[in-house]
C-alpha cells in the first residue's frame, strides 16, 4: 500500500493559476507562493451580496482511537461534488507543526483524499502561523517591556494573562519563570507558552469578517489586570497596529488543490477546545462567493466542533449552513459500544448497535440547529455488509436520515460519489432553517447550561461561587452578549473521557472561565485542557528528513 | 523630505520575473512569493566552475552614533555599476523583526538606495527566519523531551548549551527557568532565548556550501554535555533530518530588486558578534554565477565585519574577493576625532584629521588580506569641501587609495557613479591577491592573538587558565583547525566601546569561549555581548500600523 506521501508525490498538480481560473480568478488576483500555492487578493473576492454558495459542514461522532476520517471525508466529498458537476470549494484549517513532529502527523488528509503540495502545507505553508506567532509574541514582549520601563499602566505582574506561543510541541515551556538575571533583564514573573493554534490571535484572525474587524479584535485583547481587577488591553499598549502589520499578508486566504483537482481554501487553524476549531471566516466567505458549494469541517466530534461552528462562527459571521454531514465509522461505533481496539476486525453487529447511541445523539443535536443531516460511513475493509446495514437502518428508522458508505480514502472522488449525490439532493431540497442554540441575550451561565443539557445530555452544570461572581463581573463589564466556547474532552459527551456512547444525567464541572475579548467568546474550561502538547517518547521528528533526491520524507 | 517608506512606495517595481530574466533565469527557475519576490531554484544556478564574477566587499570604519551608511552604499554601488554597464548583483542580509519593532528600524537601505518591496522584506519576507527559528526550537524541544522520557543519552541538565530563539526583542526571555509545574511538565532547569539571528542554525545556514553541507553542520551541533564533559549532538537526538526538512525551502536564495532596478539576493542574516555577520554563501555564489560583479557587505566595522567575512566566510567557502570598499562619513570621522554629536554640523578639519586614524587602521587591516581598497565617503549636506579634501589627501598620501564622495542616498545610482568607476578600475586592474590572516593549522589561542594584535592593534590578549584548558580540550577533540569568531564591541578597536579613533597597546580580555561545531568556528567572547536585545522605552512598534488604504505605515 502506498503511503500518503507517495500518493501525494505521484499526483500531477495543476498550476495554481489554472485552479484559480476555474473559480474565475485571474493571475493578477493571486499572490503566488511557488507554483502550487497562492493567496487570493481580497480585492478580487466577490462582495458579500454575491456570496450565493451553499454551506456544508462536515462533522463527526465522538472520536475514538479507531479514527473517523473527517478531513478525508471533507476532501472526498468536495472532489465528488465537483465530479458530479457541482462547482465546489473545500475549506480547511491549516496544519500545525506541533503534531507533524509529534505523534499525529500532518493534517492534509490521506490516501486519495489529500490536499497538495502536502509537504509545504504541513510545514511552513504561506507562513500564516509564523505571522500569528510573531504578532502574539510582539504583544508579550511589549507587556514585559512595559513592566521593565516602570509599568505606567499599573499592570499587576501576578495577573498577566497573555502568555507566549510557539508552533511546536514543547512541554518544558508550559510553566516558566521569565525575567530572571537581575534588573537589566526584566521583571521576574510566572509565564508560559502555548502552542500557536491556542493563541487568541489565531481565534480572532479566524473570526474576523475583514481587516478592520481584525484590528478591532486585536485592540480589545486583554493582556492582564491591575490590582483593582480592571483590564489592560493591546490598545493600551499601543501594539495592535504593529500586530496588524504583521498579519496583513497572512489574512489573505490560501488557495491549493486536492489531488482530485478541486480548489481548497486552507486558512487559519484555531484549537478546537479553548477556541472554536474552524478555518477562517474570510476563507469560508471567499468560498461561498467563488463556488456554488462550500464543504468545510470543524474540529473534534459534533458536540464540540459543530456546536462551536454553529454557535460561534456562524453566529458571529452571519453564516447560514445548508447541510451537516456526520462522519462515522463502523469501527469507531463498535468502540462506542464497548469493543476493544484489538477486536475491531471481527463482525459484531450487536455491540455496534449499542454504539449507535453516540451517532444518534450527534444527529439529534445537529437537527436542533435546523440542519438536515447526511451520515457518511467512512469505509474500512474490515466492515461487513451486516454492520453497514445496521447503521443505515438505524439512521433511516430513527431519524429519517440517509447513511452513505464512502471510500474516498482508497478511491478518491469516485468513492464519495454516492455521498455527493445525497448531499446535493439535500441542498436542492433547501430544507435548512438554521438557528443557533441560544440567543445572544441569554445570561452567560444559562448559555453554558443550555449547551450542557441540550448538547451533552448533562443533567446540570457544577460551578462554584467564585466563578459565578467572575461571570457576573464580565456581564457587568458588557461581555454578556458573547457566546460561550466550552473546552472539555472530545472523547465523551461528558467531561469524563472514558464515558463512550451517549451518557446522560451527568453533571458538567466548570473549572475555570477565561474572557477572550478579542476572539469574542467566553472560554469555559471543564476538565483538563492542555494548551501546549508534549512530544511522545519517539517523536515523528526522528523519522523526518530529506532523501538523496532532495525530497522531504517521513511526513504523514 | 520624503521618508524611506514613501520613496519605496513611489518606486515602480518590475515583475521579479523580469529582474530574473536580466540574469538569464526563466520563470520556471523561480519559486515566486508574490509578484516582487522569488526564490531561485538551486537547479537553475550555474555550477561552481561557471562562477566567474568578481567579488566586492563593502565594509566600514568603526560605527558611531553619526551613522555610516554601509547598506545604502552597497546598494548604491551596485546600482551605479549596473548603470555604467557592469552586470552586478547585490548580496545582502535579511532584516530581523527585532530591530524593526525596537529602535533601529528595518535593514533594507534608505533614501534612493533601497531594496524593495521594503515592507515585505522587513517583515516576514519569504519566511526564512521563521524556518530557522522552527528548526532551532525543534531541537530545543527534542532536548527537553529527551530529559522528560528518561535521559538515555545522559545529558547533564546543568550543562545544556542549546537555548531557544525567537525573532523578537524580548529581554524577559533572556534567563528563564523552564520545565516547572511538576513531573508531567518536564524537568526544571535554567534556559533562555536568543534572537533568531544569534542562532547557530542561522550561522550554519549561511556558511553551508550546499544542502548536504547544511545537513552535516546541523548533525554536528552540540546541544550540551554529559557529566564527563562529552558532547551530545543534534545527530544523537536524531533531529537533524527534521531540521533539514524545515529548512529546505528557506535554503534557496531570495531575489528582489533595488529601486534602481538592480537584482539583489537577500538571504540569511547571522549576528555580527557571536556569528560572522554576512549573507549566505549560497546567495553569494549564486551572484558570482549570475553576474559579472557581486557587491556584498559585512556587519559592523572592518575589524569585525571584514575580518570575519575574510577569515571565516571566504576561508570556508573558498571565495576570493577582488576589492574592498571602506565606507566612512565626514561626520563619523569627526566623532572619532572627538567632536560631540551636537557639534557635527560645523566644519572642523583638525578634529577630522585626528579621527582619520580610525579609517587608516581599517585600510591597513584590509590590505593585510591582499585586497585593493577604495574608500567611499558617504556624503551629508553638512560636509564641506575642505573636510572631504582632508579625507581624500589622507587616503592618497598614506595608502595610495582613492576616496570617492558619493550621494546615492539622495540621488540613487547617479550619486555613486564615480565610486562605481573607481571600483571597476580596481577590478579591471586585477591586483587582488587574497590570503586569510592566519593559517588553519595555527593553534586556536594564537589565532585569537593574531586577530587581536594584527587587526585590533592590541598588545596582547588576557585569558585565564580555565579558558586555556577549555581551548586545549577543543583542540584535543579535533576542533583546532577551526577559525575564531571574536565577539567584542563594534564601537572600538579595543574591548572598550568608548575608545574611539585607533587605540593601540591595549589588552583584549577573553571572557568566555563557545564551540559552534555546526557553524564551524570557535566563538571568543570579549566583553559584554547580548544575544537577546530589549525594546526601548518607546518601541517603534507603537507607531507601526495599517493606514486606511491598507498600506503598512511606520516602518523605517
Amino acid at each position: 500500500m502506498k503511503s500518503d506521501a507517495e500518493i501525494a508525490r505521484e499526483a500531477r498538480l495543476q498550476p495554481i493559476t489554472e485552479i484559480a481560473a476555474g473559480l474565475g480568478l485571474e493571475a493578477d488576483d493571486l499572490h503566488l507562493y511557488g507554483r502550487h500555492i497562492a493567496k487570493i487578493d481580497p480585492a478580487a473576492l466577490p462582495p458579500a451580496a454575491a456570496r450565493k454558495g451553499k454551506l456544508v459542514l462536515v462533522t463527526a461522532i465522538s472520536p475514538t482511537p479507531a479514527g473517523e476520517g473527517k478531513t478525508t471525508t471533507t476532501i472526498g466529498l468536495g472532489d465528488a461534488l465537483n465530479r458530479i458537476g457541482r462547482k465546489t470549494v473545500i475549506c480547511l484549517r491549516e496544519p500545525s507543526l506541533g503534531p507533524c513532529f509529534g505523534l499525529k502527523g500532518g493534517a492534509a488528509g490521506g490516501g486519495y483524499a489529500q490536499i497538495v503540495p502536502m509537504e509545504r502545507i504541513n510545514l511552513h505553508f504561506t507562513g500564516d502561523f509564523h505571522a500569528i506567532s510573531a504578532a502574539h509574541n510582539l504583544l508579550a514582549a511589549m507587556v514585559d517591556n512595559h513592566l521593565y520601563w516602570g509599568n505606567e499602566l499599573g499592570l499587576d505582574s501576578r495577573r498577566i494573562t497573555w502568555r507566549r506561543v510557539v508552533d511546536m510541541n514543547d512541554r518544558a515551556l508550559r510553566n516558566l519563570v521569565v525575567g530572571l538575571g537581575g534588573p537589566r533583564n526584566g521583571v521576574p514573573r510566572e509565564g508560559g507558552f502555548d502552542i500557536t493554534v491556542a493563541s487568541e490571535v489565531m481565534a480572532a484572525f479566524c473570526l474576523a469578517k475583514d481587516f478592520a474587524d481584525l484590528e478591532a479584535r486585536l485592540s480589545r485583547m486583554i493582556v492582564g489586570f491591575r490590582r483593582d481587577r480592571s483590564a489592560v488591553t493591546a490598545a493600551d499598549l499601543k501594539t495592535s497596529g504593529a500586530m496588524c502589520a504583521l498579519l496583513a499578508d497572512a489574512f489573505m486566504p490560501n488557495l491549493v488543490q486536492t489531488i482530485g483537482g478541486s480548489p481548497a481554501l486552507v486558512h487559519g487553524g484555531p484549537f478546537a477546545n479553548i477556541a472554536h476549531g474552524c478555518n477562517s471566516v474570510v476563507a469560508t466567505e471567499a468560498g461561498l462567493g467563488l463556488g456554488d458549494i462550500v464543504v468545510t469541517e470543524a474540529g473534534f466530534g459534533a458536540d464540540l466542533g459543530a456546536e462551536k461552528f454553529l454557535d460561534i462562527k456562524c453566529r458571529q459571521a452571519g453564516l447560514s449552513p445548508d447541510c451537516a454531514v456526520v462522519v462515522a465509522t463502523v469501527r469507531a461505533l463498535k468502540m462506542h459500544g464497548g469493543v476493544a481496539k484489538d477486536a475491531l476486525g471481527q463482525e459484531n453487529v450487536e455491540t455496534l448497535k449499542a454504539g449507535l447511541a453516540n451517532l444518534g445523539r450527534h444527529i439529534e443535536n445537529v437537527k436542533k440547529y435546523g440542519l438536515p443531516v447526511v451520515v457518511a460511513v467512512n469505509h474500512f475493509t474490515s466492515d461487513t455488509a451486516a454492520e453497514f446495514a445496521a447503521v443505515r437502518d438505524f439512521c433511516r428508522e430513527r431519524f429519517g436520515v440517509e447513511a452513505i458508505s464512502c471510500s474516498h480514502w482508497a478511491h478518491g472522488a469516485a468513492g464519495a460519489e454516492d455521498l455527493a449525490h445525497a448531499v446535493a439532493a439535500v441542498l436542492d431540497a433547501g430544507a435548512a432553517a438554521f438557528r443557533p442554540l441560544y440567543a445572544d441575550g441569554l445570561p452567560l451561565l444559562d448559555k453554558i447550561r443550555t449547551v450542557a443539557t441540550e448538547i451533552y445530555g448533562a443533567a446540570d452544570i457544577a460551578i462554584d461561587a467564585r466563578l459565578k461572581s467572575e461571570i457576573a463581573d464580565y456581564e457587568a463589564a458588557g461581555f454578556g452578549e458573547l457566546p460561550v466556547c466550552i473546552a472539555k474532552t472530545q472523547y465523551s459527551f461528558s467531561a469524563n473521557p472514558d464515558l463512550r456512547g451517549a451518557p446522560s444525567g451527568h453533571v458538567l464541572p466548570v473549572r475555570e472561565v477565561r474572557l477572550a475579548a478579542g476572539a469574542g467568546f467566553l472560554v469555559v474550561i471543564c476538565g483538563e485542557i492542555n494548551t501546549m502538547p508534549g512530544l511522545p517518547r519517539v517523536p515523528a521528528a526522528e523519522h523526518i528528513g530529506i532523501d538523496s533526491a532532495g525530497r522531504i520524507v517521513g511526513l504523514s
